[in-house]
């Protein structure tokens, strides 16, 4: 019995040491484990890991009601056409929205700034959930702000296509440049950078929710695409990957907003082509029951 | 010395049980944790809780580009309109919209289904990434389906109310019935349900990945509803919580569909009120650099 003490001994402190171990260990893991999320998912843009919005959207309720308490309600005012009158209108609008493209070949000819105006006033009459309108649009026209814009896309871009996406996109030389060289940044003479607001502040500086505001932004920027194409301008819908902290850093946009799109806005330049694509008939999306 | 052996005993024995229930705990922590986080958030949409579409942006390109191998290039057809008239069209179509509402009172005067086709069309012509098209609109006539989808909405939400939300809903009793009782799903001629498709199928069967799909659609309602409004219609944006699962069965749509947004369409009632609201001005949305 006396010579099993030592061994009983050791035996303890192995298992107090194994057990300190384990705890530590567990306790690494649980805090690595967003990182080894983020690390497997390498091309996902780095701006949205913070996951400020992940949930935004989560404590809504369904309508998207503005605040409606201590607010007037008004008889809404509503203009009436008849159904010929109706039917000619939805024709039209569809044939008007049916000839926009996405294009890439943009001239650097000058558009009036009235009209920008009037495209970004189009979009904020978009519904927002619980009307908290959280949207930025950034207009850039300096010269050198859009040759700031175009490096910090191309670099990032360089990066996602070397080592961000691994072989599978390599293997696609031909396409890569094509997407890699971003020369309509230069050349549109707008860029129009869509931020969303993914919380605000109250009166107090408390956060406040902004409610399904991805959703909100991107119809925003609905309105925007139909009202330049309403208007004669082209542009090209583009996400860039990984951009937004720098791009955000760059226009000196607070650290609520993140960036949603960005769209170069110009007149197509003459040489303009586009892939000469089709879109799905009525009948393949559209169900009536 | 001997009578401490079986002191260390025990020691050893407590320690081993411990050890054991702590790897134990620690295995049931990890298995339990997206569960703990599912409901700690009792008001997120269930259906969205499956994950399937989290992060399908993630592997896209950062232009919407169609997938251009194979498809021919062709010059871009583009009507070019005078300085004059461009500043004109733009500023009829802010004024357009500008008068766009959200309206709850809806009429159940029967609409003209040439002109929701129109509408829905329009929609179709949205962008979207690689050009997947990645939506459905079903379009509910059937007054039948339409008290259906009522009764399932109100149910859910009578749960999200008073068991989901929790006190912090319950205090804003008046607020809350508003919200809860959905005249407009008898009244409304027409409920269209805007799906997204989280992923498609590829001619060999396997998944093919619709990217941005969320930021693709929402883009398309705002197309929808700027035609709606174009053509006299009104609507209401909403996004029924928790009800995705229930509407997806009962309209027959396939598991990769997500219900994104549900629009009551038809003309305002008569009585038809809104929120004496303002919108945000030009230089609180835009900032110019």
């Amino acid at each position: 019995m006396f010579s099993l003490t030592p061994v009983l001994v050791a035996v303890v402190c192995i298992l107090i040491v194994w057990v300190f171990k384990n705890a530590e260990r567990s306790h690494e893991q649980r805090k690595a484990e967003p990182q080894t999320t983020a690390r497997a998912r390498p091309w996902v843009d780095e701006d949205l890991r913070d996951g400020t919005d992940l949930h935004q959207e989560e404590e809504d309720t369904d309508e998207w009601q503005e605040s409606e308490e201590n607010i007037d309600h008004i008889p809404l005012s509503h203009i009436r056409y008849s159904e010929q009158e109706m039917t000619r209108r939805s024709q039209e609008f569809y044939e008007l929205l049916n000839q926009r493209r996405s294009v890439r070949f943009i001239s650097d000819e000058q558009v009036p700034m009235e009209v920008i105006d009037n495209v970004i006033r189009a979009a904020g009459t978009a519904p927002s959930g619980a009307h908290t309108e959280p949207w930025t649009f950034v207009v850039v026209k300096d010269p050198d702000v859009k040759h700031k814009v175009r490096e910090i896309i191309e670099e990032e871009e360089e990066i996602n296509y070397r080592k961000r996406m691994g072989n599978r996109w390599v293997a696609d030389l031909k396409k890569l440049r094509t997407n890699w060289i971003k020369e309509y940044l230069d050349s549109a003479p707008i860029l129009i950078l869509i931020f969303k607001q993914v919380h605000g502040f109250t009166a107090s500086g408390k956060r406040k929710t902004h409610y399904y505001n991805e959703v909100s932004v991107s119809i925003a920027c609905g309105f925007l695409l139909a009202a330049l194409q309403n208007a004669g301008l082209v542009t090209v819908t583009t996400t860039p990957l990984n951009c937004g902290p720098r791009l955000r850093v760059l226009l000196d946009r607070p650290t609520n907003e993140k960036l949603l799109m960005l769209l170069p806005v110009g007149y197509p330049s003459k040489e303009a082509t586009v892939p000469d694509l089709r879109r799905k008939p009525l009948d393949q999306i559209m169900v009536t029951v």
